[in-house]
Formats: C-alpha cells, sequence, structure tokens
C-alpha cells in the first residue's frame, strides 16, 4: 500500500544517472523528432509589406518542454529593402541586435540626445528595454537582416511594441491620451494635435477598399517605409561606426568578427563575445557568438557547460547532431521485482539519443548546456548563437587536439572507462590532428589530397 | 491540416508590433476596465483594533495576468492611533517601510544590539527578512500611516509573521515548543516560563464571552496596544532621525525628500530614491518615489523605460491615464486568406486602449515599463511609488520642453513618421513650455493669469 | 453578489499576521504531518551494484507546496566500497559535494589540464555545471559517503547527467553520433572506434542472461568499479589536500572545520561557511553548515532571517521542532458577519504549529526562513546543512545568554508584549547562563553535577 502511494507521488521514471522527463510537446511533423530544431516556417509574420517585414519565432517553452528556461527569450528577424526606414517604436523588451547582412544606420534616441550608428554585417548592439529607435536600410542594393535576441521585462516571453506613429493596424500611443490630457500636454488645441501627430496615413484608402483589400494595405501601412538617399545622408551625418579596436563600449555597437577568434583554422572559425569582454552583456548574461565551418568541414563534438545556446543558421546548409537521453519504454521494466524492495529501487534503461536535423538558412536550433552537439557544413555555413547563462561558461571538446577532455583522463581511469587499453584510446585520440574544425570526410579528402600530392610531386619529379 | 495543427499550438492572437495575449482577469465591477487600478477596498484587513488596523491588497497576479511578473510583491498598509504601539513580531519578507503620515518611533532587534529611529514623514527605511521590530505612534494627536512593500523569501506572494507575544488570534511563536524544548532553553519550570512569558492576555475573557463576541475581541488582542506617554519617552531616548544629509546610509532610514526633486516646477515636484543612491535598496533593485502634483497641474505624459511601478494614492484627487495596446476581435480578421500562406501570414488589428481612473486616497496603480502614463491633479495629489526592476530605468517623456524624446526624431523622420511636416512637428512640440509638469487646464488658465496679468498692468499703467 | 465574487478571487483564508495557504500536499503516511521532514526512504535509488550506489531525494516541492522555492534543488547521496572509482560523466548541474565520512580522491578535468583533489571528512567542493569528474574511494576499510546539493542549469529541478563510458543501463554519449560524424571526429574508422570507445562492457553476458537477471547485473555495470591499490596510488600522485589555512580558493575543495565554529561549548559546536567567507559559495548563494550537537545536548531555539536551510542527519539520533502556522478551519469563521463589511474584513484565527521529527542517520529537515527551531540530541548528533539564499542570513536565537534577540527588547514594550513584568521576563532568561547550545535536560543534568560537586567538596573538606 505504501509503495502504490509512493509511486503515484514520487516519478518512476527517475532514471540512472539522474532522471529528465522527456515529455516533448510536439506540435508540427517535419521537426517532431526534434524538440531542439525549429524550421524557418516556425516563424509567425507580425508585419509584411512591400518594405520589408518582421517575423518571430514561436515561444521555445511551446515548442517543448524541455526548453522551459527559455521562456523568457524570444527570436526575432527583420527584413527591409534598400532606401526604407523601420519608423520610432519602442518595445518593453530588452534587444540584442545582430546584422546579418546589408548595411543600416541605427539611431537611438535619449531623453536629451540621440545617438546613430553606421552597422553592417556581425555588428551587434544591445538596445535597452524602452529604448526608442529607428533603423534604416542605407544601401542602395542589398536587403537589410537583423536577428534580434528579445528579453522581455513586463511578462515573460510577451514582448509589446508601441509606435510613437500610427498606422491602419497599431494607432500611436499617443491616440491613447483623451483629448484634454493631449491638449493640456502640448498646450495646443485638439484639431492642430490630431493634424500634426495622430491622423493615421491612408486611413481614408484604407476605409474606401474596406477589409477585403488588406493584403494589398500593407503597402500604405508606415512601419516600414521608403526614405530618400538624400534623407539617408542627413541621417548618416553623424553616425558612429562600431569600435573595430575595442569591444568593450557600454553602448556602442561591436563586431563579432572584430576579435581574433577563440577557434580558427582551415575548416572554420569561431568567434564569440562574452560578458567578460563586453560589459553590455554583464547584466543579461548573454554571449553572441559567430561560427563560419567551411564546406566539407565539422565542428568537432562538444558540449557548453553552462550556457544554452540559440543558434541561427544565417546562410548555408549542413548537418546538426545533438546528444541526449531519452527513457526506454521497455514493458516489464517498470514492475516491481521483490516485494521487500518497495520504495526506490526501480532502474530504467536510459537510451541515448541522437537529435539530427538538416540545416537550411532560417533554421534555430536550441543547443541545452551539457548536451554534446557537432555541426557539418555542406556548404560554407555561417551560425549566429546566443548563449543563455554565459557566465563562466566552458566549452569542452570530445574529440580533435586541442581542448579535448577525454585526453585528460589518467591512463588507469582510461583502462577501466573504455573498452580499449589506455594505450589504444590514446592511439585513437591522437589520430585526429585537428582542433575545434576538421575535415568532415577526412578518409576520401586525405586520399585525394595524397592523390593530388603525388600527383603533384610526380610532376615535380619528371623535371 | 498543418495549418491546423500550427494554429492550435501557436497564437493567432500575435499582433503587429509583437504580441501581448491580454488574459486579462478581473474581478470586481468597479474597476472591471481596468487591470491596472486597485481601488482602495482592495485591500484586506488583516487585523484590526481600536488602535488601529493592518490591511493587505490583493495578490497582484490575482488581480490581472499582466500583473504575473509582480507575484512576489505585495503591498501593506498600517495605520494607528496616538500612544500607540505595534507589538514585537517578525515576518519572512523583505520590507521597505514608508512612513505616508503621522511621526513614529521603530525600534529594529539585533541579536546582540538594538536601533531605535525616530521617523516621520517621507522617512523610508529597509526591514530585511527576519527583523523583529516594533513601531510606535509617537505623536499625541495624528494617525500614524505606513505604507510597505514586501518581498516574500520562503514562498512568493505569501507572507508569513512571527509574534513574539501571543494574542487570541495568533499566538507566540515561543508557545509553539513543546514543554521538555522550553524548560531545556530557558533552564526554568514550565509554569514559571507560561507565567512569565505564555498566558494570553485576555484569555478568560475570551472564552467566556465566546464567539460571536469576536468582533469586540480586538480590542483586548495585543497586537496594537496602547502605551503611555512616558513610555514613549524612554523608547525615544537613543533612537535617531532619519539623516538629513545623506541616503546612503545601508540600514539607517532615508527621507524621500532629503534630496533636490528630480523634476520640479510650479505645477508640481518629482522625488526618487534610487539603487545607485541608497545602497539599501540595491539587493531588492527597487526605487521610491514621491510625487506631489498641485491642485490642476498634469504629470505630463511618460513612461519608465525597465521598471514596473507600484503607485499608492497618499492624499489627493486626480485622473490618471494609462495607454495600452488591445487585440481587436473583429469578425473574419482570424480566417485565412490565402491557402498558399498556411503559416504565421496572419495580421492582427492592435488597439490602443486608454486604461482611465478615478483617483482617491487609497488607490494603488501598476504602471508597466514602456506604457505611458498621465496623471491629472483635480486637488493637491500626492503619490508614493515603488518602482521593481529599478535598476537603469530611464524616464522618457512624450510632452514637455526637457526629456521629450519625440523632439530628439531626426527631421526627415519626423517628415516619414507624423501627418504634419518636420517644422509643423516642431512648432507644435514647442508650445509646451513646460516640463515634467503643467498646467491641466492651459487655454483657460493661461488665458485666466493672462488676464490676471493685464487687469495688473492696466493698474500700474494707471501710475 | 460583489462580496461573493471577491470571495471567489481573493482568497479569504488570508490571515493575521499576513496569510500562508498551507495547502500541504502529503504524499506518505509516516511524515504525513510534517512537510519539513523526508524521512531516509524518500531517497530513490538511481544506480546500486556491489561497489556502491547513488540515490535521490524526492523533488522538494513534489514533497509540500510549501516548499516549491526549493523546486530547483536537489539533494543527492553517494556511498561507495573501499578501492572502488566512480567513472567519468558529467551533469547538467552545478554540485556542491560534501565528504561526509571515508576518504576520497575526486579528480576534475578540464579541457587542458586536471586537478586532483585528496578529500576527507567535511571536505567540501563546488563543482560547475558540466564538469566532468571521477571519484576515487581510496580508503583500505571505510566506505566513502557523499552529500551532493545538486542544482540544475537546463531544467529546474530535473538533473540529466553524461557518461563518457557506456553501460547497459546508459550508453556512452560519444555513442550518439552517427557513424561518419565519428569517423571524421577521430579522423578513424567506426569499428576502431567502437572496438575503443564504445563497446559496452559485459553486452554479451547481458543478451545471454537477459532481462530477468537484471538484478546481478549491476555488478558489470561500469558506473561504479573495482580500482586497485596500485591505481589509486598512481591518481594519489598530484592529488591537493583541501586547504587548512584558508577557505577562500575559487576552486580547491576546503574544510567545514578548517575554521573556528561560530558557536561552540561544552554541548556542541557550529562550523558554517558562508558566501562572504568562499568565493565558490558566491554565485549560487549559499552557506554550508555543519553542526555537532552532544549526547543529551540542545540547540537553542533560534531561526535564520533569510536562508531556507536542507538539513541532513548525518550521525545520531535526536528530536527535531520546528514552529510554522496554521489557519484554524473553525466551522462558522469564515462566515460574513455583517452585510456591510463586505470586503476584506475577515479576521481568522492562527494556529501555532508545532512540527516534530524523531531523527535518524539519512533523514533530511528544511528549515524555512523566519521558523523558529531546536534540535535536541540523544546520541551524538552530526548534522549538515546547506543554506538557500544565504547572503545576508542573521541567525536569531530565543533563548540563550548571547545572541538572544528577546533580551534587546525595550523594558516598557517586555512589559507591554508578555504577561509577565519586564524584571520577571529578564529574571526568566538570566536562568540560562549558555549560549547556543544547552543541557537538553538541565534539572537532572545540574542536580546530578551539583552531586557530584557536593560529593568532591565533601571529599576535599575531609582533608
Amino acid at each position: 500500500m505504501a509503495a502504490t502511494t509512493l509511486k503515484d507521488s514520487f516519478p518512476l521514471l527517475t532514471l540512472l544517472g539522474i532522471a529528465f522527463l522527456a515529455s516533448v510537446c510536439l506540435s508540427s511533423r517535419s521537426d517532431q523528432d526534434n524538440p531542439f530544431v525549429f524550421e524557418s516556417n516556425r516563424f509567425q509574420t507580425l508585419f509584411e509589406n512591400e518594405n520589408g517585414h518582421i517575423r518571430l519565432l514561436q515561444k521555445f517553452d511551446q515548442h517543448s518542454k524541455l526548453l522551459e528556461n527559455l521562456q523568457n527569450y524570444r527570436l526575432l528577424e527583420y527584413k527591409s529593402k534598400p532606401h526604407t526606414i523601420f519608423l520610432p517604436q519602442q518595445t518593453d523588451a530588452d534587444f540584442i541586435l545582430v546584422v546579418l547582412s546589408g548595411k543600416a544606420i541605427l539611431t537611438v534616441l535619449l531623453p536629451n540626445d540621440r545617438n546613430s550608428f553606421s552597422l553592417e554585417r556581425g555588428d551587434t548592439i544591445k538596445l535597452p528595454a524602452g529604448t526608442i529607435g529607428y533603423l534604416v536600410n542605407r544601401d542602395d542594393e542589398e536587403d537589410l537582416r537583423v536577428l534580434d535576441l528579445v528579453i522581455p521585462v513586463n511578462r515573460p516571453g510577451e514582448p509589446q511594441s508601441f509606435l510613437l506613429s500610427g498606422n491602419q493596424n497599431q494607432p500611436s500611443i499617443l491616440s491613447g491620451f483623451s483629448k484634454n490630457i493631449l491638449e493640456a500636454s502640448f498646450n495646443t488645441d485638439y484639431k492642430e494635435i490630431e493634424k500634426v501627430l495622430l491622423e493615421e496615413h491612408g486611413k481614408e484608402k484604407y476605409h474606401r477598399r474596406g477589409l477585403k483589400d488588406r493584403r494589398q494595405r500593407g503597402q500604405e501601412e508606415n512601419v516600414i517605409v521608403k526614405i530618400s538617399r538624400k534623407q539617408i545622408e542627413e541621417l548618416n551625418k553623424n553616425a558612429k561606426s562600431s569600435s573595430k579596436k575595442s569591444t568593450s563600449s557600454e553602448s556602442e555597437p561591436f563586431n563579432l568578427r572584430s576579435r581574433e577568434p577563440i577557434y580558427s583554422n582551415k575548416f572554420g572559425k569561431f568567434f564569440e563575445i562574452t560578458p567578460k569582454r563586453n560589459p553590455q552583456l554583464q547584466d543579461l548574461n548573454i554571449f553572441v557568438n559567430y561560427v563560419e565551418i567551411n564546406e566539407g568541414s565539422l565542428l568537432l563534438p562538444h558540449y557548453n557547460s553552462r550556457a544554452i545556446v540559440i543558434v541561427t543558421v544565417n546562410e548555408g546548409k549542413g548537418d546538426f547532431e545533438l546528444v541526449g537521453q531519452r527513457n526506454e519504454n521497455q514493458q516489464g521494466l517498470r514492475e516491481e521485482y521483490d516485494e521487500e524492495k518497495e520504495q526506490g529501487e526501480e532502474e530504467i534503461r536510459k537510451q541515448v539519443q541522437n537529435y539530427k536535423a538538416k540545416l537550411s538558412p532560417g533554421d534555430v536550433l536550441v543547443i541545452p548546456a551539457g548536451y554534446p552537439v557537432a555541426i557539418k557544413a555542406s556548404s560554407n555555413l555561417n551560425l549566429v548563437g546566443f548563449g543563455i547563462n554565459a557566465e563562466n561558461n566552458q566549452r569542452y571538446f570530445l574529440a580533435g587536439e586541442e581542448d579535448n577532455v577525454i585526453s585528460q583522463i589518467h591512463k588507469p581511469v582510461k583502462e577501466l572507462a573504455f573498452p580499449g587499453s589506455a594505450q589504444e584510446v590514446d592511439t585513437l585520440l591522437e589520430n585526429q590532428k585537428q582542433s575545434h574544425f576538421a575535415n568532415a570526410q577526412p578518409q576520401e579528402r586525405e586520399r585525394g589530397s595524397q592523390e593530388i600530392k603525388d600527383h603533384l610531386y610526380s610532376i615535380l619529379g619528371s623535371f
């Protein structure tokens, strides 16, 4: 009886190595085996017109309960055509903004000042909650693409934006006040205030056309609008560029590639700005990284000790493998074997689970702390990652020459832990001369390059 | 089919400008349109007798889901008659105590010491969780009124108090130990311990009268009891006053009005003590402010960038306007328009919502971060605010001469964002010569004062 | 009507002294009256073989809703036989490890280094999440017993471990990667990798025997395995001992008894390492203490101002008394008395509740902040405590000569608060000459010692 009571209240699924209820919420067929991958169709369009769009990724904790620690983080993607501006607004959320491609001018307003920054690919800046800003695509040809990590301050995972200027979908915040408050605030007649600040652009057209035309309406909505070359130049006048020398300013943008990569060889490059390196990232405790894996190369198996990393595929294709654990629901395993062992004596087999995914631009991956991961590039692959809980994060590699934690194990323990002898383990580990990044098809490639070399020598030899 | 699945798992209510499920929990008719306002009847009386009362505001997150980030904060109001004392007790919660009116002596006990403070209107002090203290109304005539922000350490939003001395409603914590523990602890016979420390006052009377008389019982309950003039003098002997010069002590009270107001003109005064200014507020990350809006004046529209502010109306009457957003549930809007656009293509109109309230003493307002707010005084209005998430909070004004973020927008952007020309916008903004506070009836008033002036000049001219 | 609405949304159970919904989740008969006590059978065995076991305590918040603030903390107990090793693994959780008894070598791997520590009773070290380590029982005779506080970084309260080497219950994390990733990572044929790193020990035997034999299987599972004297010596070569002089290293173990006890007399000793004293404990904001109460002695009634303490009984027997509060469900009390007083006017009697428990080795206690507690030793009692929310915690005693907060109360307030006069209260308090620890049977003991003294004097007097 007591055993039954206990079983009801105490999960039997607790497992060897400490338990994990993999109660995964799956909501689509395409990635149903992988709670850690969001295909690009998991972004929802918040706004779209001929000048650009804003898209917000599904809530992490709605995708899978395994991601509940990310419930206060959202991922936002912004895209705009050349010579356009995203009009002034503020959001009740901290933003970390990364320019994925294109060229921008970002203006940030302060109560008694303003700062403009000239941004390009890899430039990153924190916009504190409530910042009023506007963003211009200053390029003549290239689209501007921006990725934002969004951390709301009012309600977990529910950011809300306030527009200074209104449109049909969302009026100006000023229009929310009553007439007498507005008249007293601006010391002006309401009619004048309405005419100068509030009247919605295209309001008449909208009413004339009616609801059925709503898919065309976007073109008149003034969230992302055209801006002339000349106007752009005016905004660009005092714009500062991201500091190339230092990444330590409190409020200025920094470029993810302005420092030496932390890992680099002919197969790839790994750039990372941590809270220690940049004070802007300290209060949010987030790192931002920028990874380039060359075609046919592999980011070697490794794990992050503390950080949960949200990775976005910026460019290229590849394969992602994440190793987690899953309980084995083998029948009979959860039955009792012995009447005397009533409590806490169940052992359940745990399965190692390979969470695989094919990667395309726009896909988003979550790499939980401690989960080993490897990424292979089938074409030049560029990834941008936000690491939550970044402080004191350590990256442990499981293969490669440097930073390989397996090679640090004492000889007698290698002997006891692995089927091979310590000598065999060491010999095996030494086969990989590369660190961090390596050739993804070593046999073929090495053979290939050897053939070329042989051929070259034979040619040289013939002289 | 896929679209249906998606819709079930992904809220379509996600909106332009980033979504917000305004699933407001309303629980009373009087303020049912306003999740951000608590009328004074939302306080529940925890204790009341002829000497005073203790009242606790309803839980914020029970009032509205929009306030879930305030779930670990409670607001408490204390009131006592002249020559009374609130007897020693401790609570498993941090307190920020503000004297709203009257004169007090607060004694805080330490394991090997005690500190007494002589307090008056505006004096503020943090009492860390577990502090044993007692509070005297030392005035001969005026009631003592105290406001506390309460932040529990054991259970979110559920503070619990422990009395050193017992009464009919709540026995002394000492009486909770068994006889043999008490005898060993005090090295004394239980009878003696009971006689000297435990015996409840009025126990017999209570039993004689029975339950029906409970509404009278309060008069004998020893939570708030009378204390003589002479006893008060003894407690006041070494009591320190709040430092008038500095607000930087780690444990001594500070007065909200001891520093220069951050905003001040003939229409009002705005005092604020931030964590940067006072170390007591740093670990809780809270600011406290004290706002005086003169009759007929207006605190201009503004928003807080990071802080969620809990404001209590101390004195006066007025009007409160808060601008938030609400989804428009227009029929048909959530239907699909195009079979090919299955996912994430919905755009929904967002309404700006004016959350209005008439203000009276005892009302409580919550101003979320980013939400613009304006407050008008119909009689001299005095507000006390606690700002949660105070660090690096910035106040942005939307009208007035100084700190007006709209005037910082680049000219070409003003042109694009507003219906009027940049010149018209600037001219409009310049109409308001005041900053932060202004006249709430400018036309009439200015005319009035102009008339007075004209009259004055005509009088002077006649000389 | 309005009152009914209010009652539904606003808990009437809010009580004098501020409310507490004691909705206790009870799940066993043995400790059903005590949500703050976990008997040793509340540990579940995660792993067990002939060499040792790993046991994890039930989730705190599953045991009782009163413990919801502990939802991200777990308690783990490890035990192993002499000459055994716990093989390399890492967990997605921070650990604070305390050696309860025995002698160990702990090796911690870093990406390019390793550290070994020679540990003994009382040695304590923080292992950050993701640390790969292994633990040897280096003694020839004594079992090694280790207690760990576990704080997961991915999912609250759900730690997950990753083994470098596999076994039947849990394969190596390396086996989770696909063949081609492994081949590229190790630049080696898969067959060789499988032979040297992956092949499970005893795999064949396991398959031969089948599931029915699972209780014997543990013997071949390579989680805790035998290690020879010689191998232990090799691991011990460069092992450092815990610093006896300082407790301030960032990564080296410290001994709980290396500093002077904070309280000490002939009845007991109280050692405590706080975040201020040791930087390892700062980010987790945890203190660790080690309490020895001698047979027949009492740890005097006291409470912690901020910390919630998780106490494990390491050795000995005793009695535990914790004083909390409980709402009195007296019939009729929740009815209304006056139609006019519709809202917030209910007062409800609160009962002081004595949460008692008999203590045996392996029992776990939770002492919430603010709750007074006393512990009596019926045999020499040794307790190890982890204090959550440790910063600025203050211990207030309610009896004894020093640190007794009652004796700090002003005389007139003593008079008002207690049934006895101030003089009677002082006289009573002075009866206890001891501080912190005292004799649990003072009358008998004192008499006994007096008899001995008398006898001694009579002997001396005879000279």
